[in-house]
């Protein structure tokens, strides 16, 4: 038991040089980085593709997307015309900070501005990987359940933002779900958090999303 | 890195044992043992309560509940009077099979025929640690998106049984899902997997799903 815990300590030691390289990199090159974690199929792609849509004639982004398999998000972000590098991880659960430096490597990186990571769907070991970003988003959409927040706290506790998903569901399907509860239990283990109620297919709320990242890459570049 | 490799297949066969363990346990009372797996929020829990009210008339039915942190899952079993034991992982992504074992000597197992374990919301880490279940079942709810088999197959390619479940909201919510790509690429990634396309909530499709657990108990019993 112990011999595990140690050898577990390592390879997050090791990951966490990667990552602290990822960083000093970035924030030479005033690059903001957002590492977008969530269970899958929460929505974390189609909000990646709506930004862009949105944001791309004022700022250059890039996405790194992370799979266990396939393309399929790559090919999404490629057809908003964003270069997107995708990693399969091949079994594994999360993305690491060494997988990110090297497609930080594929990106025309010189040119971009913002870089999204679109992590493996997964919303446990994801949130330990520290890869270099600026910040972790945590993305929950409404039919998975206003419980996420109390059951999965470790990454509520850890990201800076939480965008609450699929928010047109809740009147077209009439849903079960007290976002009341859920931004209670997030604000319980991260008083600073900052919740936005989004529908990245309806674009409720989406406004607020892309005036925070005007926000942060604003106070990236003043550094 | 070669460490790395090793202490994983260390861990990997000491679960083996317990998990053999288990199995061996399992057998000798004839008792039928599912680990249900899916993603946080595809109505694992749901799917157990509606089974429980449903058959508990017929089969004596325990429920070991796998979460990070809180009972809540176990809570709302408990409203079933079915009895359930939950475990708590502390951060840790999936069950394993020492926990498990320890779970098994706290429920009433004599008196109980069918033993659901509902592990931990991740679609990627319970896929490989075995727990001395019979069969694996692994949910997909609607809103996740029909991409899912083809991104994580392998929790698809080591279960039994597929759940497709919130079919309800296919039309509730005109949701964009293939369910024959859904077929198809769990399908391919095993040719024997059962498919029930179900909603816990409205009962569509769960009587397939009843039948098919009682004849599972069938097999277990005639053994």
């Amino acid at each position: 038991m112990r011999k595990k815990i140690e050898v577990g300590k390592k390879v997050l030691a090791t990951n966490e040089q990667y990552a602290e390289a990822n960083s000093r990199l970035l924030s030479m090159r005033k690059q903001l980085c957002l590492n977008l974690i969530s269970s899958p199929g929460s929505g974390k792609t189609t909000i990646l593709q709506e930004t862009i849509k949105h944001l791309r004639d004022k700022f250059r982004i890039g996405v790194i997307e992370g799979d266990i398999q396939t393309s399929i998000d790559a090919e999404r972000i490629a057809e908003t015309k964003a270069p997107a590098i995708q990693i399969n991880t091949e079994g594994a659960c999360h993305l690491s900070a060494l997988q990110v430096s090297s497609a930080l490597e594929q990106l025309p990186v010189d040119e971009l501005e913002i870089i999204f990571i679109e992590n493996v769907g997964n919303l446990v070991c994801p949130s330990v990987f520290e890869l270099g970003e600026n910040a972790k988003v945590v993305v929950l959409s409404v039919p998975e359940g206003d419980d996420k927040c109390a059951k999965y706290p470790g990454i509520f506790a850890r990201s800076k933002v939480l965008l609450i998903n699929k928010m047109d569901l809740l009147e077209k399907a009439r849903m079960d779900f007290d976002i009341e509860r859920v931004q209670r239990d997030a604000k319980r283990v991260n008083k600073k958090i900052k919740i936005m109620a989004v529908s990245a297919k309806t674009g409720i709320g989406m406004q607020d999303w892309y005036g925070w990242l005007e926000e942060q890459l604003g106070y990236v570049k003043s550094k």
